[in-house]
């Protein structure tokens, strides 16, 4: 196994961070080496918010569901999926554009997830820590207003840059034959009972056994609910309308 | 600038791969560095079809609109979302689970994404080559008929693996400070306009002065038309009703 292959493995989110910065130099290499990911027709679907203002941060992170850490990090990002630099240039250049396409939405998203996931290794690579922050889509008309963010661009998620001050355990994963499946689809229900046992043995030991639950149960709350039953009418309103 | 960034920035995707096969021992530990990416709600809302069957490789070749690399490499693998698994095993647990919202399709999306990001860079990192294949969502349904995929689970992209037999250019990207935007989004028109003229150089000088295009005219029939309109209705049917 090399050392990239052993960076990717030894992945965990980071929460506390130390008061040392970033330097710029390193920071817009990390920046670069995220638009080095391959994107969809060389449409680059994304723009990044780098939010320096502290009191913006401080009201994202309330936003977000009380995050301390989004204000304290050394460096906060907001990833956004933009269709609307490429459809304007297309229009500038003649195009009859047609917007608000479900596949618009999910070129954007994923152009932006791959982006973002290679300022996360380039991060990790020279000794940052990282946390992704789904929870600002908890508010994404909020902090759309916050960020200024015009039609047709909308937050995927947030990440926190800085110098790790914890050293947390690496989270235990499926079993790569759960997820890895040869030539069809194939149930993996006994695989997620084996899992089920990993991880209840995983949150026994960080809490010294006090917490007696597994991954399908860790999961209940969030499948119990609607998740995030506005991000339909929010999308919408940004011009995605999921044709 | 360190060696793992240098990797990360001289990614280009490889469409023509050697006969040399992947060892198996190194394939598995690409998809495990797959899997420490970073996962929402740590729900690991993918799977992964190693399609193996040439006759199958030769019909996604087709289906993803005549990608001969697809049956050519040493591993091809299609990279799905997956709800299936998690809402399962939420149910199996006891959840009243509601499923189909926007947001499980978004979080889907984003996890399988950063999942392969990281496949691609242990590739990348270990000499191998790469290419996305977004083509197979040209025929989604058929593809999942093919793989057998279930309700809840849809495929996102196809990625070729395999040793380069070529060695392609960098293609460039939009400067770092059109895409990173300093506390507000700003519009980015003159930079755009710049790098229309960047890619008008890169298509001259590939093609020997042939082809006069630049980046928003080869964006232009991509918006021209309804980009791949039966995906909202093949999300649908497969139990994504994007509430």
């Amino acid at each position: 196994m090399n050392e990239v292959i052993e960076l990717l493995q030894s992945h965990r989110s980071i929460r506390k961070f130390t008061d040392q910065k970033i330097p710029r130099d390193l920071f817009l290499e990390l920046i670069r080496a995220g638009q080095s990911a391959a994107t969809s027709n060389h449409v680059q679907a994304y723009s990044i918010i780098h939010v320096r203002n502290q009191a913006n941060r401080e009201k994202i992170a309330e936003l977000a569901g009380g995050q301390k850490y989004i204000a304290d990090c050394s460096d906060f990002l907001v990833f956004c999926g933009d269709m609307k630099r490429p459809t304007d240039s297309a229009e500038r250049a003649g195009a009859d554009v047609i917007r608000g396409m479900t596949e618009q939405f999910l070129v954007a998203s994923v152009d932006t997830a791959l982006m973002a996931q290679n300022v996360v290794i380039a991060a990790e690579s020279a000794g940052l820590g990282i946390c992704y922050i789904g929870g600002i889509r908890n508010n994404p008309a909020e902090i759309s207003e916050l960020l200024k963010l015009p039609e047709h661009v909308f937050p995927v998620f947030g990440l926190c840059l800085g110098y790790p001050d914890q050293d947390p355990n690496v989270k235990p994963r499926l079993p790569v034959e759960s997820i890895l499946k040869e030539d069809y689809y194939r149930e993996d229900e006994a695989m997620v009972d084996g899992f089920d046992e990993t991880m209840r043995d995983y949150y026994g030991q960080r809490t010294g056994g006090t917490k007696d639950t597994n991954w399908s149960k860790q999961l209940s709350p969030l499948f119990n609910a609607k998740l995030r039953p506005h991000m339909r009418e929010f999308l919408v309103k940004r011009g995605f309308e999921l044709k």
